[in-house]
């Protein structure tokens, strides 16, 4: 069965075409700038590639690109898009009573647009990427795999924040945590890699990309994360403050900065770039640190400090685990900032091997001392395979 | 030489006299409610006893009244206010540069009150209580010691927010942490009773009482703290939500909430009596707990997961420690939360011995097990003597 997945934002379609059962990458494309001036398209099947630049006015004309790219008759993938046999979805929050992927029905759609209020930038553009397909695809299944369904597992002393009650019951306000098809694709095929149970595994997850968060995983299961309400709590990200102290933001209101103005700049200017005024990229700045930069060292030093106190406090709540994963852009390539992070944690148990550390850029590899009592492994992440065995499984009836 | 120490509030005036440099307590006095219709003063020196009920307008007034208690030839505890050789009083906020306990003069109190800004529960009053003793007192000397000065030794790692840099530049928004002369307290006790030198251990100091903190302390002296630019950051305490997503706040005015009343919610009506809505006393929520409210055992069990956490955090921190120390009402007191909060963390070399930690009720105790690789122990704190202390030291010349 050919599977398509997609991941819609505000102005983008991202789109992978897998043959399943086997997992075969058969398309990838991503239409960009939708509803700007200058709208892109482009798309890769095996070495055919295809550009395109011309205005691209909405999501629905996008899907017609989009399907005009996978059938075109030199550098396509298929003849015609009947082949797709099924459709899967990311969308970023589901609330706590989707666990897990779901075909998608009316009753389903009310709940993302109910979990809308909470995720503001990312339920919306998933949705019209759901209702797209549904136009485009006739009657074959849809199916939506949540950012936060691998968190449901949470207990409630995690989830909870010390608010008022009222605010969870009302206002459904407590922690989510998303990133969820990363952090279980990676606990997934570490448990392989490790060769026990899915659910016979204790692991810290590290999905350090453009955002970054982290999961504690006991048995299997997402016992907490860093991200929270929103995807701007916990770790320090390219542009994202992670953790600071909720006064300062009465402080600010106090000397006349608006609320909206620092939603914006928390999320947009805060960071890596804001430390470092230099940039939101990890790459750039170590390049500049070696170079020098005083600020880009700074910016990198904050960063790793927070995710070694996060894995000092994961390792208190699984009470020790059998590995630490890096995944993401930063966590499967950034060997000088893993060794950062790493440094000087002999006391629990945890011993980088600088050499296996350098070699391991962007592939799987364990990366810890024999005598490291905890291993430490790079697995890059892939999203979008998880949510095709996801789509799979539940199109062709394999899961429930 | 006798000493007298002031914690002085918007509407109260804490003081306890010395005499120095043994340390005896002559007396201590409480002058509250001060401006509100039924102000009451109490004192006591020895087992004398003297309690008044009358409308106190000021802090003038309260500190006449004090004055009164203390000289009063039958229940009081000197003949003269004259005999009182230096004062010492508590300050919040002393911004970056303040490291230790100062004498006061006319370029500190312009500094004490450039911090009122970031702290305006507590410098202007402060800054009151230092201005009466000035006119009562004449001239001798007045110490001020601070919250914040134990923990200006943190690296910039630990106290800058991933905020834009010039936030911290133009506005000093950082980490500065509170409950200094407590955390410093303990960490010099524990020092003592580890038989190490001042600056030859690594520590764990958990001051829980009404406001509730943590510290990692390396070799002395303090390199993390949970509370940040303001008390609310860290811990869940009575009710403050300590760390939260700040994203909530966006998320709240956005459904009509003004910052001010957040502001409030957040610092007044959170903590263990938002999510209990029975108390924000851990005492009173340990009796429901035990006798099954379930809304009182998740409030206990959110404080304790997130201490659990820190302790795991600063660990990794430490790579390590000589030993996690108890302090403060709950921490001197709160057997059971210590059992809690410490339960399963035997992979990180702590165990806990039941038994001791049930003898341990406002007392100096170890409470580890004898297999436990980190100590755990219980310190009554005591921020007045220390006050009391450094006061002594500077007024008579022992001090810098």
């Amino acid at each position: 069965m050919k599977v398509l997945v997609f991941n819609c934002g505000s102005s983008s379609i991202k789109y992978k075409l897998y043959d399943m059962p086997d997992g075969t990458l058969i398309a990838a494309g991503l239409v960009q700038r939708i509803g700007e001036e200058a709208s892109e398209a482009k798309q890769k099947a095996g070495t055919k590639e295809i550009r395109m630049q011309k205005r691209i006015g909405s999501h629905a004309e996008g899907m017609n690109i989009m399907s005009v790219m996978l059938t075109d008759p030199e550098k396509g993938a298929i003849q015609s898009m009947s082949e797709i046999g099924a459709c899967g979805h990311r969308v970023v929050n589901g609330g706590e009573k989707i666990t897990g992927s779901v075909k998608i029905d009316q009753q389903l759609i009310h709940i993302i647009e109910h979990y809308s209020e909470l995720a503001p930038l990312h339920n919306p553009p998933n949705l019209v990427g759901i209702r797209e397909a549904q136009k485009m695809f006739g009657d074959i299944p849809q199916i939506a795999c949540f950012d936060t369904a691998f968190h449901t597992t949470m207990p409630e002393t995690a989830y909870l924040y010390a608010l008022p009650y009222w605010m969870y019951e009302k206002l459904r306000i407590r922690r989510y945590g998303f990133h969820g098809t990363s952090h279980r694709y990676i606990a997934r095929r570490a448990a392989q890699l490790l060769q026990k149970e899915k659910y016979g595994v204790n692991l810290i997850t590290c999905h350090l990309g453009n955002g970054c968060s982290m999961a504690a995983v006991r048995n299997g299961r997402s016992v907490d994360t860093t991200m929270g309400l929103t995807p701007l709590e916990g770790l320090v990200m390219g542009t994202r403050t992670g953790d600071i102290d909720p006064a300062i933001i009465f402080h600010l209101v106090r000397k006349g900065y608006k609320p909206e103005e620092l939603d914006s700049l928390l999320n947009k200017k805060s960071g890596l770039l804001g430390i470092s005024e230099i940039s939101n990229d990890v790459r750039n700045l170590e390049e500049k640190a070696a170079s020098g930069s005083k600020r880009a060292q700074l910016a990198l030093s904050i960063f790793a400090y927070r995710i070694k106190k996060y894995i000092g406090a994961y390792l208190a709540v699984l009470n020790g685990c059998d590995g630490i994963i890096f995944a993401g852009g930063i966590g499967e390539n950034g060997a000088p900032m893993r060794a950062r992070i790493l440094e000087g944690m002999e006391f629990l148990g945890i011993k980088i091997d600088p050499e296996k550390n350098r070699a391991a850029v962007g592939k799987e590899a364990e990366i810890q001392t024999s005598d490291s009592k905890i291993k430490i492994m790079v697995i890059p992440t892939d999203e979008e395979i998880a949510i095709a065995r996801d789509t799979f499984e539940i199109a062709s009836g394999i899961g429930k």
